[in-house]
């Protein structure tokens, strides 16, 4: 599902709410303009401090990111990359240069075109494969901004709550308004512990699964132009590329070809090996 | 023991329940619907946000699968292994093709398939090696779902706690309700620390310890497969099968087949070397 | 930007003021010099000890590198090694002694002299190599004095939160000073906690970036060396030092040059591969 | 010495309940069974359902492990190999056969085996490698079950103060009673916390020191069984063994049977090379 | 400076203690027996019983290590080492063995003694190597009782507050005592947390740079006779040597010895290489 990070993220902040105005929370109780300064404002503070001005504009692209990016259809990569291995093997490799055009994901259109330009093996090796470090490196730099977030929110909560105490332990000479003070106190533990959990933590947890899945179906297109310009038997590479699959992505792949090809005996055990 | 972890999680529950009877407790003063929705609620929330639809929807599947999985037998692996290596010395590779039907382990079936279509020992390596790494890799998918709960839950306890302290801090004016109130806001904390350390964990663990388990199994077979292979000696391959098993299950092993092998001053020596 | 972590870090601290006198706090509050001198002095006493004088010296150094130091521009690094690569084709190896004299950074005017006087490849590779792996490692000697700081201030925190409690429960016979005693008390943990997430981590994270991108950038000069030492075609130079830039760097570059040079077809591509 | 964790752990125990004395309190009011069923019964039931009936039946053996185990004597192992080493040299490998069977230790009379029966070294270093490995593998399942025990006990701990803590607040009424209950609440932290750090990470410490150190002993015996296959001089096999001795036990060696030796130069240095 | 760990360690204490009569705390308020006695008693013998006698036994020697201890000179070592290549290049290797006498450091003269003894690279890299390893292994011993005392201090000072809290708690009848009964029960928090931050961390952290700087040092050494041996040009060797360095401490070397030698162009580069 697309949305499932602000999803989650929503529901979470409704049902706290709800629950609280269940236990009898006034929704305005809950809100405090000086918590909230310390908190978030101080928190941002405290990230743009560490990662610097480059990374901290990022944050606005990664919320749009972990919240409707898809993960890749790893299948579709295989059929492709195995159609191109059949194409090579019947027509050899500069027939696929006019496929080339018509490949949207760059990546796999840089590395196709490395193999018609007749790139030597080991280069063009090291070539995807740095490219696919560098990206990754590049992704961490964008969900390690989230993560730090996550760690500094609880304790910067806990300096606006300790502020705020500090304030009503001058004045307690005012029992009557000593419950909402101390009550307000703690809001700011609230958002900073809110805030990590709910929001920073899943943000973070997102795009690590989605840079994770990403360098995953990267090594799989890898591996699969390696093998094309190896000239390996389409089966073959067939057979490489399906480990990278679920079982259940596995079956629907050898049903929808396996009817015509051969080796048939390995189709069930490979749909069963989960 | 098959239900090892449903049955420590239900004991563990049921002995803390006791001991609260025993010191006094009410055990209708141990629910509190809003707290409950708070932590489970906000909890899964927030796992959802962090691991999207696809690996929420596994939940109910890996409770299951750690109530229920047994570890894999290794010692019958060995058995297998060492006969199919006998009967490939005797009668050849080919001879072991009707075999194969009757295997019933989807991964065993696919490397001795793939043995017998006669695939290049480096490639059946690579094959069976990177299948072996992605099952790892779907598990550690499944696993670490449990390890964000457990992650998660006591802080979003925490945060129940707090959002209750301050509708109590807000209405300190009737103290006669205030213990109890105070009482249900810890509720939170018990829930989420509860079920972090009673469930989350333990179950993240069990599958932990299953998916190393399983990991290791096909190791083993992955090693016996290339013997297998390469036509070593049947009691050199079980040589080193043996190093899988602890010293307990070698010694049934050589125990019941040792009598009529060879080699046989190694024997004792390997069924104490623990 | 240049002074980001500096802004970041008075932005914070302003913001925390700026909420507490929202809140009712009087600034002089926040001041308690008992509090300062065991939080502040404590911290740095723990350090010393921890880290030895020489690395203590290095404190002010290294606040002015995480306050001014600016990120290298890897973009003009690949431009200038691409050019040695074009003459070192044309001219030889030799005809780069004269521009040797013209290169600022210390470590590509050692890796290229090293070139210049045929050095052996394995050992040049060598060379360059310890030398980036010692400066990761002085960079770290540097770094962690933040970190330590920054795991030690919190529980001296504590501590000193801890002393002045013992002295305010020593002396609960005067009921009416209690509440601005404990609120002092609680100024050794707002200091503790405060500079070590808004100061400490910040500072170390920074260092930390700013090492990381050193060490990446000479990775980058290393393996440009490399290439010019192995007289590699100047394109695929370029094309191996692309994966070290972002994709906005990589279509900076590209469309600079693009235009006289061959290959055309892969540089949209490599523009947007990211 | 033999019992040092028993006995470390018997005295911390002692020293607590005398400084417990000292103050006043009366060891009586230490104990209370409803929060020793919590917070053992609780941590057990965890543990069996985090490792399993398997793994879990083990924690007696280990705790007499752990209570009785000593270290092996390196030195002693260093001398029998060198022997060997001299004698394979002299008369031969298979003059060793008679020797092997008065070797007590399993490892070592499996490899010397291994070793007269003229198996492959690669497939002796491989067999002898992967049974280290197992040894090292099976050691953790046991040391971790300790580490888990540590990790979840101050947490029940916790979790049985807070159930404690919900009975007295909702009894407030009875202020009289108030304080004695509020202390039998914390006795389930004290008890949390106290077996954590007295006894189960000790003893998992203790448990991985022996496992490490048994490693270690089965390194230098596969180091010194590898030497003597290859046939190479006893003075260059004590030389490398001699790395993975404390410098003590290396001049107590030296000393013994220098004398009648040759290369004398290098034993004061490597006596001081501490 | 030698003594920089004792001064950090005694600097704060005197600092914290000052500042507590700053704000009111009379000395002996700080002092408490009991305490005392659940804190370093019960921390001694958790370690103990984690760590058994024989490494308990180190801990003196490890104090003394760790304020008295001073790191190896590199220069110093760098400028011997080319010395020997030098001479061993212009009187061959064995003109070296009248020098082997008069090196103290017993690594170096092991390793020489070796050359000159002719023995054979691999294995002389071999022996040197697991030498430090083994170094290494060994003062991890040493260092890692600190990290468990520095681990264990904390919580067995919750430990002795928790025993003192229920002893008050079961007292409450004497209002006017609770204040200082309160206060003394934090002494054992302020014991545990103070001898961790300012004792056992800093010790741990010291004797860590220690090790670290000497295990360096050893493999300068290591590179350095492998290069003697080799028959490396000495300046290759110096160049080599000297990435092991600081650029000030190769700055001064190069100034020292640039004056007679060639390759004068590379000396600049090399001193401002940081």
């Amino acid at each position: 599902m697309k949305a499932a990070t602000a999803i989650g993220i929503g529901a979470t902040c409704a049902l706290i709410l709800m629950a609280g105005i269940m236990e009898g929370v006034s929704p305005p109780a809950l809100i405090n303009i000086a918590a909230a300064m310390i908190v978030f404002g101080g928190t941002s503070g405290a990230v743009f401090a560490s990662v610097g001005m480059k990374r901290f504009m990022l944050i606005p692209k990664l919320y749009i990111k972990a919240f409707t990016a898809e993960y890749a259809d790893k299948s579709a990569r295989v059929s492709t990359l195995v159609n191109f291995a059949e194409r090579a093997r019947k027509d050899g490799l500069l027939a696929l240069e006019e496929d080339i055009e018509s490949i949207e994901d760059p990546f796999l259109k840089k590395g196709m075109q490395l193999v018609v330009d007749g790139t030597d093996p080991d280069l063009l090796y090291e070539i995807l494969d740095s490219e696919i470090d560098a990206m990754t490196a590049r992704h961490k730099d964008g969900h390690s901004v989230f993560e730090k977030g996550g760690g500094l929110a609880p304790t910067i909560g806990v300096l606006g709550t300790v502020v705020s105490l500090i304030h009503v332990l001058g004045n307690l000479s005012a029992p009557e308004t000593l419950g909402p003070l101390i009550a307000g106190a703690f809001l700011a533990t609230l958002y900073g512990v809110g805030s990590a959990n709910v929001v920073f933590y899943p943000v973070c947890y997102t795009l690590q699964a989605l840079s994770a899945a990403e360098a995953d179906e990267r090594r799989l297109v890898l591996e699969g132009i390696m093998a094309i310009q190896a000239g390996d038997n389409p089966r073959v590479a067939q057979e490489k590329l399906l480990s990278y699959l679920s079982p259940e992505q596995r079956a629907v792949i050898l049903g929808d070809d396996g009817k015509g090809g051969g080796s048939s005996a390995s189709e069930p055990a490979a749909a069963q090996a989960a």
